[in-house]
């Protein structure tokens, strides 16, 4: 692994854990997924619930990007706030927070999903400002959202749609999450065709009666590696500003393509169990962990300096146990005179979005702080 | 389970995920542990990490609590500001740290672990103030601290502690954390138990040497639930002030005394594969989970309240699957009633320290908002 210009600056006096982001690599994976939606002539809406950063969002602005995903609406405020002026909150409405969503209709563009006849009658009954629409399908992943063969109920939705002179129908929106739970780039591939196929169906159904509307898909993975985006709109990956072990494991980044590592220092060495304790826990990583090569989780992996060089140590030595500020650490016996206490060692985390979610801020290889929102 | 005072004020307007706290349970779980530190005559200083709390810290204040436990120098700080001068950083000394660690001694009566001879060494080097040193014994959990039959290494590290006359010794403590994965109440006994005898034994070792010395030990399981705590000198319980249903599961506690859930809305409801989506992920909760009883992982479970009534649903009911926003609850079909979109449910958490870090707030039965510690 090369990348020398991802090690920290040890001037910026790391004291405790810390989330380290490269700049460079996250503006390049920002350009790259641009000029990828350009390629593939979709419009790019990127999902802001990894970074959840004002600051990192200019990045975007400045590659072009003109509108965005999120995944609540406090994002969507924090977000208008900081200038995004159309906004799409991928998460079925929440009945509850429309009255506050009224608020954030009348001073941008907003679109909001719905997945049932209970969320369409709600917001009928309670939005004042004009609102675009979009109906949730759901392509395989059996998270959310309507089955992309339920046409019957598609077609009360919409028809109850057309009578709300308030909401505006937008299109089909699908996230093909089970990408994520793949076994081999092939079968990403294959996920997203399948997905495809289902959306590509609904937009021949339908497309003669809204001849505007969107099909919006595309998760990391699937438009990190895959080409065929045929009959799709637009594109609303998230993770792929950072990526992680999680994608790199999937196949879809490079090992160089990550743009965020944790800083910890390290606490104790335990040579007769192979094990490191660190400064870095539950609270910093989260509890998301992969399936290591041993069949036991694993929390991150491991990167050292020596020298000028930067070293990612074999899966033999992996975060492998968290309580709430403790970090266990399994270490190769030939590994071991790396870890000292007192010393600074670097980990590639399993999921991003959810590290960045609990640090709450970065620190950049430059020395920057950048902020995320809190609330 | 009765308890309807644990129902909360429906005119608080709940609508996102919100941490619900019981004052009037966590004050009565804060008075039951006064009690019993006093009956067995050992000091009491809570572990404050659980609810990172300035207003809940002052409950402690008013029970009569003179000395806290943290885990962290951020939380450390916290704390002292306000007000309490008597702290415990119960976490193997960070040595890069070190430096931010003088501003505190020099404020307050500050007590750090050591546990090999690398901290010993940066923090003689180091420190410029009067600082409290215990050393970290592992009684078994395996995670940080020294064997406590490596005798030799403890006569080294105390005779280097002689010769700082910055560094006073002030005794053995250790986490029996491995009350945590016992198989029942008998295990945890049997668990405290062979942590104590260990404890005792450096204590009779070393107590002519050291009358002052003083054997720190007691975690929530074994606090809650065992009698014998001869030898001991101090307790340092955290999570029961909240409990949850890890400690619930462990046989530690009643249903009733959990004083926090969450209360979330529901998305959508999916009859066709018994699942219900709320509002409600793993940035609320946590992706900390225990077994359910059919062998998966359960994150949460659920209460329903029925009219004036609260009825806590069996496990076949359970919050079984976590996205960063998404909660996935498996509902048995006679219960499936209970969830329409648009209404709140509550659930109890599995991991409370996690579950509130999260959160960064809680809301009180009465309608109170509490803030958290923030960094």
């Amino acid at each position: 692994m090369h990348g020398s210009n991802c090690v920290y600056n040890p001037e910026m006096e790391i004291t405790r854990p810390t989330l380290l982001l490269n700049k460079e690599i996250a503006l390049r994976n920002i350009e790259n997924m641009v000029h990828k939606a350009e390629d593939l002539h979709v419009c790019f809406r990127p999902h802001f619930k990894t970074h959840q950063s004002s600051e990192i969002g200019e990045w975007y602005r400045n590659a072009g990007v003109k509108c965005i995903t999120v995944s609540s609406l406090t994002m969507a405020n924090y977000f208008a706030d900081s200038g995004w002026d159309d906004i799409t909150i991928a998460f079925s409405v929440n009945i509850p927070e429309i009255p506050e969503m009224n608020e954030l209709a009348s001073r941008i563009k907003l679109n909001l999903l719905i997945e049932n006849k209970e969320g369409l009658i709600a917001l009928q009954e309670q939005i004042t400002w004009h609102t675009g629409v979009f109906i949730k399908i759901d392509t395989g992943y059996n998270r959310t959202g309507i089955e992309a063969n339920r046409i019957p109920l598609i077609d009360q939705l919409l028809e109850s749609i057309q009578e709300s002179p308030l909401l505006e129908f937008k299109g089909f929106l699908s996230h093909t999450g089970h990408t994520y739970q793949a076994n081999s780039t092939h079968d990403i591939f294959s996920r997203h065709f399948d997905a495809l196929q289902k959306m590509k169906a609904l937009k021949m159904r339908y497309v003669s009666d809204w001849p505007e509307l969107i099909i919006s898909m595309g998760d990391t993975p699937s438009c990190s590696i895959c080409n065929n985006f045929d009959g799709v709109d637009e594109i609303r990956p998230g993770n792929f500003v950072f990526y992680d072990l999680m994608q790199f494991k999937l196949g879809v980044c490079k090992l160089t393509d990550i743009a965020v590592r944790m800083v910890c220092p390290v606490i104790a060495v335990h040579p007769s169990r192979n094990e490191v304790v660190i400064y870095g826990g539950a609270i910093h990583f989260s509890k998301d962990s992969i399936t290591n090569i041993d069949g036991k989780p694993l929390f991150g992996r491991i990167i050292i300096s020596d020298g000028d060089q930067e070293i990612l140590l074999d899966e033999k030595n992996y975060l492998h146990a968290l309580s709430q500020e403790h970090g266990i650490v399994k270490v190769a016996p030939r590994d071991f005179n790396y870890f000292k206490p007192g010393k600074l060692i670097e980990i590639l985390p399993v999921h991003s979005c959810l590290t960045a979610n609990l640090m709450k801020e970065y620190m950049t290889t430059e020395g920057d702080i950048i902020k995320m929102m809190t609330f």
